[in-house]
């Protein structure tokens, strides 16, 4: 089998190496999947550089989702041909990967593999943001930036299949009218003019829940939005900058700052509850409503190409590896 | 009656009067107090400011908590004589009050009118620190700076009566003794080598409860000892410094920023559970084990020189109005 490696942690394009490497032993209960993709994630990228909430066991093969097609079973519950996303880490920059039949998820037949490979996180991450803290009731609103992003996307359709309506802050207001026709009730310029914006077309309603991908000056944003005693979560931080929360929004505003991971959930959820949760969510994906544009495909050994891309400013879109 | 009084929102010292004002008609059901005991916290500086969670209707006195004796009653709860303290706003910083006996708490007999008037705010935020999070098991660590502070002096005391070992930290080390006296179970200094220091003491425990008094690096402080999964409340913001999250304690660590403002439950408490809880420390403070330094107790017309002190930087203990 052959997969993209790192030694030690660094920038990714120094530091990963495509290898050549033994094809392991399937175990009993096992279940061997011919890759078929496996997006580029930001936190793809902090796992090879280090800065991840999990630390990798060097040499690692980075690659925290993808979808595969099953070429060898050993579990009762899976049969070569049939197609099942990763639930657990097992490095998908590969074409090969193999992992106990009970980290997998059976996909319905004709969803499409690429789309497919980005349902284990973002769309997950969208579903434990609307419900994980309580899920509003249908009629009232969220507030969320980085609302163009894969997360971003995907609680915008699984807020509207809940009947929550979505307050967006992007950062290039061009990409109004795709949030909206994707089903955003309403998208704002993420900049200082943002609040003002939004309070304008929320009248008297203020949002309980906010969620955020960004960090700094538009997380503070998003605490402005909430009414009293509501819930900001932090799930990402494209900004790489930090909270600042002033002090009157927690004592006086009663706000609750609060944070999503997840791998969190994945790795705690009874199996009942991960089945139907990603059950809903391929239902979506299979009917096309819950859909990310891809940029890119690459094979391995186009990594660094397939890197350079993922760190330029002009794509709309995931880049994802295709073995 | 005499009263200090400000028109305009300002710094204290330049906008506050001692004036001359009418009696209030007593109405049905409230009691009029001559006030014994008026302290001056941070929050009546930031009301007179106009950076409080609650902005005066101006004209406006200020004080938000002091202890009275009964000097006419039309509340079947109250007799002349009997001393309490009030649970409401109804400006201290004067030699009389009025208002309904259901926002009066009685005091027992033989308790020390200038502790009574330090009862309301800081014994019962150190109460519901404590309490309103999940009170901690009997024999678990919380971690607090502002140690020395009113709240923070509460804190070591209320926790040691229901078994809870507290982390103090205090900017000024020399304040070590005084704490350890008090009961606290472990004093540091709140500079870059708290954090270290602390872990050593605390060998593999870590508290899931940490009270913020200060924000900036000492709340970060905090929240590199909690425990995954912990709380962190802020309470007051002495260095005036907003708080920096970093994305990955809430992430990762999955910590919860939270804020605590004591007005909100005596507003909001049944009747109840402020008789059982404000009984409860009063029966502390009778004992002697709650106990507040006092700094220096000024009349009225003094109150320039009372400020001064206050913004004094050597004062240990609070400075009271006696009327």
């Amino acid at each position: 089998m052959h997969a993209l490696r790192f030694h030690e942690c660094g920038k990714p394009a120094e530091v990963l190496r495509l290898e050549e490497l033994p094809p392991a032993d399937l175990l009993d209960g096992e279940v061997r999947l011919r890759i078929l993709a496996a997006p580029v994630n930001p936190a793809d990228l902090n796992f090879i550089e280090g800065n991840y909430g999990v630390k990798p066991e060097l040499p690692a093969v980075p690659g925290i989702e993808g979808c595969g097609e099953v070429v060898e079973s050993r579990s009762p519950d899976f049969q070569p041909g049939e197609r099942a996303i990763l639930l657990r880490r097992a490095g998908t920059w590969a074409d090969e990967a193999s992992l106990p039949g009970e980290h997998l998820f059976k996909l319905p037949a004709g969803i499409d593999p690429l789309q497919a490979a980005m349902l284990k996180v973002n769309p997950a991450t969208a579903w434990r943001l609307l419900t994980a803290f309580g899920t509003p009731p249908a009629g009232s609103w969220i507030v969320q930036n980085a609302a163009n992003s894969g997360v971003g996307r995907g609680v915008i359709v699984v807020a509207r299949t809940l009947g929550i309506r979505t307050m967006n802050l992007v950062r290039r207001a061009e990409l109004r009218d795709e949030l909206l026709a994707l089903g955003a009730d309403e998208v704002v310029t993420d900049d200082d003019s943002a609040v003002e914006s939004a309070k304008t077309l929320l009248g008297k309603d203020r949002p309980h829940l906010a969620f955020n991908g960004v960090g700094g000056e538009s997380a503070l944003r998003l605490m402005n939005l909430l009414a009293p005693g509501g819930i900001h979560v932090t799930y990402g931080a494209m900004s790489r900058r930090p909270l600042t929360v002033p002090n009157g929004q927690l004592i006086f505003k009663d706000l609750q700052i609060r944070g999503l991971w997840v791998t969190r959930w994945i790795e705690s959820a009874p199996r009942e509850e991960l089945d139907a949760v990603y059950g809903r969510l391929a239902g979506l994906m299979l009917s096309g409503e819950l859909s990310v544009p891809v940029a890119a495909t690459y094979p391995l050994q186009d990594f660094k190409a397939a890197l350079e891309q993922v760190a330029g400013s002009s794509r709309n879109g995931k880049i994802l590896f295709v073995p």
